[in-house]
């Protein structure tokens, strides 16, 4: 069960003028569920991506890479579940540019002008035909209002679709963003979600793009866990198709700039949160918010210490205001000039911690009525400096175990 | 439940000749279980120790610390169950301090000749007057054969005490080492148990028996992990009394370190291994060694990327051969230059893993028939170097889950 997350509704999506969605049922590991994602887009979009750093990076994220850095206009990328052609070597290679050939073929365009990604299974070969047999399909079903049927297409252990849109004005011109993500399990920074894409009609240039999505991907997806591993085929896409008729935003000086920048932001810090509320198994959704630091390093340093440990997480599901477990947490974050007996915590406005142990006001019951709660905020008050960071995550559960133990079965 | 884990007979557990232990029911946190242990030296012994880098560690950790410093020949170790002393400020500190002083007073020594060691509970203030009210009896109680009661009275919640005992010959005299040992869960490097005692009646030097201790700690409790959390009380103690009559080892080239260096560390190891064993819910236990690596300490990161991968951990415990959670784990390790195409993965003696993909003569049931042992060892062969580096860790199942959200209920 989600933590206070409900599927969008349909037209809260707005669409995106030059990206069309289209969804099939491939079959590529179940059947009788849409598995196959094609997105595509008018001459003249601009795509900025940014992938994995996990070394076993999948095939598909090598190809989009690759065909990325070539610089030819993306006319489309496409999206399977079911099977992340991760683990696959060489083959997985040839599976991955298979595809690319494929949806080239049929749209009339170059490979290179393809983005392909997989998520899913680890380590099994990807079933290429089933992919080719499912993107006619996929292209019939092309139009720009698909959005919450491409959500719930690239969903794996994901319970709830995760789609968000915002409207925002770019010098008195109206511009639209919508995206969609998935990912419950394997979320950590570098990247966090599995995958996300989201689209814009603003017309913006290459270079500012990638700003705005490095930008995006620091304060979203970077700054969530569930599990602390990092996927094989995480990918966060930012599509421009220039069709607002705005005026185009050239650099990071222009006025408009900003305003783009926070709407990118706002809106896939929506999606990864969403990611975190659903995060397998999670029945508490926690804001680790650090204050005070040297630097924003050290106060996600922490943030993520705290966020990552087991004995925390456990403690959370159980509602057990064990402090003292996000003391230790704190206590081996690396940070080796750390002076404990300045430092404060607090659950959400409850202060626990000061002066190095417990709190001399901190009643017991105070700290169990915040861990009741389905949302909480831990906040870290370090006293040495002016940095902040804040990271998201989620409880550890039963259910976490099983929905791992039993993913392949 | 243990995994091949039983208690020691006591009959196996051979006496340390200057080191005599006495347990009692102090009451600290339950009653009607032992939960104090003192352990009184001979003059003459020779005492060192290893502490936790948490940077909040625990009250006891600080004045321990302090009185090995200050040089004086220790004469007691005194170790409470139910209450760790930590993340209790300055009053912590008096707490600690006062149970040396009431340990010096009844056995007519000096406080900063008393080592105090605290487990259990973070956060709640120590009951000092259950600690003294207790010692009356453990004096009482004090003799060399009670090393099984006193790896009883350390439990928290271990399953099954840990305790092992070995004899061999520095120059044609015969040497005992005994040692104890606790910790179920936070379970991890520097230092990775929670708190371990080991004696031996060997004569040897300061210097020389800080480095037996050294390396006896890099290759036991710095080398495995439950859960990846460092506790604030982690200690291992290793006394030297000094009365079996060998010549007294004084340098590192003396001809009996190498012999004492090694024993000291086979013993470790085991007790170390011991703990991973009773890991909290663990039903798997599982060596991961990582071979030819450009150094100890790569082979070392990916190890233990490995063994704290939840992913990883989770299939472990569903005997799931899902060996791309291995390889994802690999790839976040953090060695940049990693060449996936060259790396080999094996489960026991069954190849996964080569050029970058599936092993061609790999079989799902080969991984399958591994993964239901209740012991696999998963070798990594990077191809990059000489150097290898092995640490153990356990699975994550439904119990772990259970024991730690249950603990302070």
């Amino acid at each position: 069960m989600a933590v206070n997350l409900t599927a969008p509704l349909a037209g809260s999506l707005h669409p995106v003028a030059g990206v069309r969605l289209g969804t099939a049922q491939a079959g590529i590991r179940k059947a009788n569920r849409r598995d196959l994602l094609l997105i595509a887009l008018d001459e003249g979009a601009r795509v900025a991506g940014v992938f994995t750093r996990n070394r076993f990076c999948a095939a598909p994220v090598l190809v989009a890479r690759a065909h990325l850095e070539e610089g030819e206009q993306v006319r489309a990328l496409v999206v399977n579940t079911g099977n992340a052609n991760a683990g696959t070597g060489e083959s997985g290679l040839r599976a991955a540019r298979a595809t690319c050939d494929e949806v080239a073929r049929l749209l009339g365009v170059q490979s290179t002008q393809v983005l392909p990604f997989s998520t899913g299974v680890i380590m099994e070969p990807l079933p290429v035909e089933r992919v080719a047999a499912g993107l006619p399909a996929c292209i019939a079903d092309l139009r720009a209002g698909n959005w919450l049927t491409a959500a719930e297409a690239i969903m794996t252990t994901d319970t709830v679709p995760k789609a968000a849109s915002r409207r925002v004005l770019l010098g008195g011109t109206e511009v639209t963003l919508t995206g969609i993500a998935k990912g419950a399990g394997m979320i950590h920074p570098d990247m966090a979600t599995m995958l996300c894409f989201v689209a814009t009609d603003a017309a913006i240039a290459a270079v500012p793009l990638r700003a705005v999505l490095a930008h995006a991907a620091e304060h979203s997806f970077n700054s969530i866990t569930v599990d602390g591993d990092t996927s094989t085929n995480d990918a966060f896409m930012l599509i421009a198709s220039g069709q607002a008729g705005n005026r185009e935003i050239v650099a990071e000086d222009d006025s408009d700039f900003g305003v783009l920048r926070d709407a990118v932001a706002d809106l896939a810090g929506e999606l990864a949160r969403a990611i975190v509320r659903d995060g397998e198994g999670a029945t508490k959704f926690i804001a680790v918010r650090v204050e005070q630091g040297v630097s924003r390093e050290e106060c996600r340093k922490v943030a993520f210490a705290i966020a990552h440990s087991p004995l925390v997480k456990t403690a959370f599901f159980a509602s057990d205001p064990n402090l003292g477990r996000i003391l230790a947490a704190i206590g081996y974050a690396g940070i080796d000039d750390l002076d404990v007996a300045r430092l404060q915590l607090f659950l959400d406005d409850v202060r626990v911690v000061s002066g190095g142990g417990r709190d001399p006001a901190y009643r017991e019951e105070d700290g169990q009525r915040v861990m009741r709660q389905s949302e909480i905020t831990v906040r870290v008050v370090l006293d040495r400096g002016t940095a902040a960071a804040t990271v998201w995550t989620c409880d550890l559960s039963h259910d976490y175990v099983t929905i791992n133990a039993e993913y392949r079965t």
